[in-house]
């Protein structure tokens, strides 16, 4: 595939999802607690928790919440419907956690060393700094930054997240790739001036929910984990 | 010297002069592109001006203002006396980066790389995240994260800068430490209620300007460089 525009100085990388397998993760954690539970349904309803949080904030309908706070408020909403209500709230503070503690897809690690070689290489997430600061020590994941919805006070797909990645490094939109597994957030990159890299991430859901993983030409590049992006970007 | 509180979670380190050695940096700099000029002369004039520069912005008189762009400000204004109006505005834009391009002091890299292993460490810097990023990335300095001004919106030593670090971990600011080579910079972090660590950088103003390193018993730590406040952490 043609690239359109020279090589990107700085990577931005979605990171729920393209980063670390949030449903093997929260699934486990909420199994090790209560092993009757279905571990993976509950990764599910408490992700599937996270856009709808997220818009009452952009609707003014809470005030800027970060992510921990929004997992918080999910996760107290699910208990009943999982026969969770009788944690006590040091097992709901250390659970609400597991968003920290989330592994790394097997080829992040070293795709990220060779991409950072030749690149810039942050993070742009909703997630608060904390989080993603936490998950990286944990996880060994080499960011040269980490950026976030809590750097510039609003969640993607606002454009002032896009935006504030270039600016941050007195770059052109264009100058700037962002890294996700999910079409929408590299669209709305896209219309912000940023070249894209969409990944791969079939097993996102788990096992019961396959994921279409086609290609969209509109994408700079369409790579199948990191280190493929690494190749392709001759890293 | 005892330590009054229990381990701290987070060293939240001062860049300038504490991390980096800014003088012989920017001489170096300066002296390259015009050997005539007196570099060391040059650059204690350009530091010199952050202060009264950032005093502005508080004050209001300038709005939000990164370091990169006041950097350039007082550089403006320096041009005349060092006889150095004939820059082309590449050039200018070259220099101005210098403070992209500081050294670290010989003990950090090592004494940042122990101290890692038991603390979460971050930048607390003026500086904006663009210029502290490119910073790392050149001289190796394995931050977990990239804490600056930029992120608070204030500038050190307002108490939002030194409660917004243990505010992104969620910890009580007396489980963060600030490690900085200036007093002031940690009185105001200690009314803040932070534990703090004097380093000692004699040479910071150069070897015309010997500096006062003599210990403040107000300090949790007083350390000869990281080396010896990795040890005195147990690290």
């Amino acid at each position: 595939m043609p690239s359109p525009t020279p090589a990107p100085q700085v990577l931005a990388f979605d990171v729920f999802g393209t980063v670390v397998d949030w449903y093997s993760g929260i699934a486990r954690e909420a199994q090790a607690l209560r092993p009757d539970v279905d571990g993976g349904e509950f990764a599910l309803a408490w992700r599937a928790g996270y856009q709808p949080a997220m818009r009452r904030v952009m609707a003014g309908e809470l005030g800027w919440t970060l992510i921990d706070d929004l997992h918080r408020l999910i996760l107290d909403s699910l208990l009943e419907r999982f026969g969770m209500t009788d944690l006590t709230e040091e097992q709901k503070q250390h659970l609400n956690k597991a968003w920290h503690r989330l592994d790394p897809w097997p080829d992040v690690v070293a795709g990220l060393t060779r991409l950072k070689t030749r690149h810039t290489i942050c993070t742009l997430s909703n997630g608060n700094i904390g989080l993603l600061t936490n998950m990286a020590k944990r996880a060994g994941l080499p960011w040269d930054c980490v950026l976030s919805a809590e750097v510039f006070r609003a969640y993607k797909p606002d454009p002032a997240t896009y935006l504030g990645v270039a600016k941050v490094f007195a770059l052109e939109p264009a100058q700037v790739m962002l890294v996700a597994a999910h079409q929408e957030d590299l669209a709305a990159a896209r219309a912000c001036g940023l070249q894209t890299a969409y990944i791969e991430r079939p097993a996102e859901f788990g096992p019961l929910q396959p994921k279409d993983v086609s290609p969209d030409r509109a994408n700079t590049r369409h790579a199948k984990d990191f280190l493929d992006l690494a190749t392709q970007l001759a890293c």
